[in-house]
């Protein structure tokens, strides 16, 4: 399997360059290429592995996303696969479901697709949500300059705050985490995966919402020994332990 | 389909009748035999009817649950389907998933099955906790005299609160709730129901939660025209309206 990071796209680079696979994922990275932090390319990534893929990829900075594919949309993950260009996650896991049958499965079934669609909004109302209050500033710090600036005007409106004052008193808010995480919790009594006996691609919804923390922030949001922080680190061993390679923050 | 209601079962009832078919549920009633709200109970009933199964229930107030079958367990729903008797909503669909296979599915698959143990720990721990601390006296209301001493004396410790004073100011914790249900919320943008174009099994862990509501207690918590309160109707109009039949607190 080929990842290779060739840095981020120019207009130029995008448009003209030929391929080294038919493959081409499309990621949000920081300053440093290798800090791919999008909790949705995570997402999109761990699908690929699971369907044992070969695909390459391209770290792309937020200001340089508008360049890669104007016609797909404004976010990442994008996915250029052969003569398909989608945009989001979602879109990228049922396309590879789709596309490639005879590969292991994502979703184990239609019950399992019908299901993710509810587990991708709990991952992201209910976890995601809380999260993004607690490593906004962290996630701004590892962004080049002129990110950093988009990254500032973008969110705080949303936040309704400033970048520091969501982060601020993130320690007390770690209970209320854990008791979003509390399903998950309970669910890990039964099987050490969402997906049964083995992860499929409602582990990866969750997983890459924890792995957008990982990679972006030095804030510890899960103990390491519980139950939960047990499933992120075999998440993590998963296909030769390819999300494990990237450094914490 | 049979759907007697014989009211609740004496020792003797219980040990010596011949049933009138071979599959048997005890559910929790309150005072009135059709006033049968257990979450868990429903959540059985209605993976019963997605099976297309014939069955007698059995309403069975709290303090006679012990004498059902105790080698079975001291909670509610408990199946008896021929030989086997299986106590517990979630094991209880697991059999009747495996016993049925040229039935309707209740999981569509492994990975619906997988991911259905999530849904179930979320309805509970995100839901349901949240529902019991607004309608616990309500349902204490409903229960016949005995059984409201037990429920009482069983769930103030619990709560660690009079059953008044958990219920008290449920108002304002509406939109908590509404929170909570935020992910199903967004999940209705996509599909009619967690099973997909259909119900199955996912449906019905979270239709009891809010059914149990319903049969228990007059607090309105979801505006029947929001995108939750439609999905529950079409809940409410499977199965020939069948858990529509037992009228609201």
């Amino acid at each position: 399997m080929m990842f290779a990071q060739i840095g981020c796209p120019t207009k130029a680079e995008t448009h003209n360059r030929e391929p080294d696979v038919s493959r081409i994922l499309y990621e949000l990275c920081g300053a440093e290429a290798e800090r791919c932090f999008s909790p949705f390319a995570w997402r999109a990534r761990m699908a690929l592995l699971h369907k044992g893929l070969e695909f390459e990829r391209r770290p792309t900075p937020f200001t340089s996303i508008a360049r890669i594919a104007p016609e797909a949309g404004k976010t990442v993950p994008i996915l250029v696969d052969g003569d398909r260009t989608i945009c989001d996650s979602w879109a990228i896991a049922c396309h590879l479901e789709d596309a490639y049958p005879d590969r292991p499965s994502l979703f184990g079934g239609d019950g399992g697709h019908a299901a993710a669609k509810l587990i991708e909004s709990w991952a992201n109302a209910a976890i995601s949500s809380r999260i993004v209050q607690m490593i906004v500033k962290d996630i701004h710090d590892i962004l080049a300059p002129e990110d950093q600036a988009y990254f500032r005007a973008s969110r705080e409106p949303r936040l309704g705050k400033t970048l520091e004052a969501a982060q601020e008193g993130r320690e007390d808010r770690l209970a209320d985490l854990a008791t979003a995480l509390l399903p998950m919790h309970l669910m890990l009594k039964s099987q050490p995966f969402i997906g049964g006996a083995a992860p499929m691609h409602t582990d990866y919804l969750l997983f890459g919402t924890l792995q957008w923390a990982r990679v972006a922030s030095p804030f510890s949001l899960i103990d390491p020994e519980s139950p939960i922080g047990q499933w992120f680190e075999r998440c993590l061993d998963l296909y030769d332990g390819h999300a494990r390679a990237v450094k914490a923050a």
